[in-house]
């Protein structure tokens, strides 16, 4: 069985935009209309897309979010992301439960800026045990794209990691839109947000006062494991632990469209920690015109690192998915 | 003969960071005090330091500018920034007349948040026509991590680029330190920086403008060359040309501190587009305790590839350097 932990709802039917917009333009207000999209709209909008991709790659099961770019959690204020987080987690969960064999739940959180991430637990909560989900996008700038609050390591963070932990949920750590004209979204903020994020871990202590809190980071870990030597020896500088260590907790994703990448990541990292992932259909939607095949057909990649042992292999593309996510292992016999 | 295209005065006598302190303190009144530092304290200075790991490692070379943390360009105003400058680059200029034969010198400019490069016109020229300088260091993001200003394509810079093609000096896309507590600086802030700004290349048509202009994106080029398949689907998608039409204009080094990054780095990019460097004696300092040798000792990790043949590896360690750096062609015998 091959589990895709990183996919998004980037094909909802486009009542929910409109919804979005209508909600963004009254921000400041409470907007208590229901989104209204039928059983067979959703299953359009995923037979003709994320569904077909996972028949046609062979993979089974995706871990499924809303989009990561649409949380942008800086529009109105932390009502605007209460209400857009319950109404857009909802529609996952329908989507969830119309192909229960195909796709598995993941929260986004209604973070806000200035606002503590104390504030998502009930939503997190309600996603988890009321609906089933098993993990949630944790935004480490819910500014998008300005960074104006604290790190992962913030004290203010732990309420959060708090519920995360006794739910048994990890976190993938998924920066949102950005509004920085420095930074385009999928091609800078995404990479920026997973090595800042990284970076943060490696600094703090976290992991002493969260043992079982797992994360994921995602888009192969943005420039970490490129760049291993070097976080390596800033670790080794600053008489911090060998950043090995962190690797009870933290997890990459195989979101690295290209095969060089994907190799580097798995020499690097290692196959306990990397979990199988396309981010379909997503950050980069082409077919490759050289190859013929699509970018984000990430499995291609890992099938030709031929020198990874069937174990390694099955851990990448299962195993691991169900160690890191233990509600997944439950759900997906 | 071996050109590293990328070390810092990291090791300035502590006269240099007294006075900028005494300068910051001061900032908003002009700060003239003259820098006392004597032509043996620099000749210890380097001595014991980036000269010596030359000599050790074997390369022949450096190209030497002001530390770039050190620039921070948020401090005080643009007059700060102007005095600081001139004060760090006449350094550089004594280090390497005094040196002429192991270090060859690389300015920064006096850019300030919202205030215009073309302001960092004349201490470029000056560096370059009084004293003979190579190449320059320009941050794009002078607020030290908000991000607050344009991106590089933005026709604000235009003056200095019209400056730097006149002049026929490069410059190294490099951030200075990080005031955002989410962006570690050397483990962070760096390389989300090179991401970036590559990311901001692809998006704009700079290079129409400006056909001979060159860039030279360090640390390997932060998360870009691991991440190529995604920038060239992000590039296809988005209907721009290729990210290989960027090769004539961009540049990587390969301050890449482990072997399957440097591989991978050359892999991909290829041996035109790759300037050997170290950061030597920069973001990571020690020995690492695993192997024993230095992390950035980036010569050992480029000698072991051992599928280089023996003209695109002179082009890593020289030829390409004397492209990119016409005035170094002509300095360097």
């Amino acid at each position: 069985m091959i589990i895709d932990v990183h996919g998004h709802y980037t094909t909802a039917p486009p009542q929910l935009a409109e919804w979005r917009r209508r909600q963004i333009a009254g921000a400041g207000s409470s907007f208590t209309e229901p989104l209204v999209i039928s059983d067979d709209e959703i299953r359009d909008s995923v037979g003709n897309g994320q569904l077909r991709f996972q028949q046609q790659r062979g993979t089974a099961l995706t871990l499924f979010s809303p989009t990561a770019g649409g949380m942008a959690h800086h529009y109105g204020d932390e009502r605007t992301s209460q209400e857009w987080s319950r109404t857009v987690n909802d529609l996952i969960n329908r989507v969830c439960r119309l192909f229960p064999e195909n796709f598995v739940a993941v929260c986004q959180l209604p973070q806000s800026p200035g606002v503590s991430p104390a504030n998502c637990v009930a939503e997190l909560r309600r996603c988890v045990e009321e609906y089933g989900f098993v993990g949630c996008n944790v935004n480490p700038d819910p500014s998008d794209g300005y960074w104006t609050g604290p790190p992962l390591t913030d004290r203010s963070w732990y309420p959060l990691y708090e519920a995360m932990v006794e739910l048994e949920v990890p976190g993938m750590i998924h920066v949102s839109m950005s509004c920085n004209p420095n930074f385009h979204g999928t091609g800078a903020h995404y990479l920026n947000g997973d090595t800042s994020a990284f970076m943060q871990l490696v600094l703090g202590d976290l992991f002493k006062d969260f043992p079982t809190l797992k994360f994921v980071i995602p888009h192969g870990g943005g420039a970490v494991p490129y760049h291993w030597g070097r976080y390596r020896g800033i670790a080794q500088d600053a008489g911090r632990p060998p950043i090995e260590t962190l690797l009870d907790n933290v997890f990459f994703d195989t979101c690295v469209y290209h095969y060089p990448g994907v190799r580097l990541l798995l020499e690097v990292v290692g196959a306990d920690n990397v979990l199988f992932a396309s981010e379909m259909i997503g950050a980069v939607k082409g077919v490759d015109a050289r190859s013929g095949h699509y970018f984000d057909d990430t499995k291609r990649y890992v099938d030709a690192i031929t020198e990874l042992s069937e174990s390694d292999r099955k851990k990448i593309y299962e195993d691991n998915a169900r160690r890191v996510y233990p509600r997944l292992a439950k759900l997906a016999k």
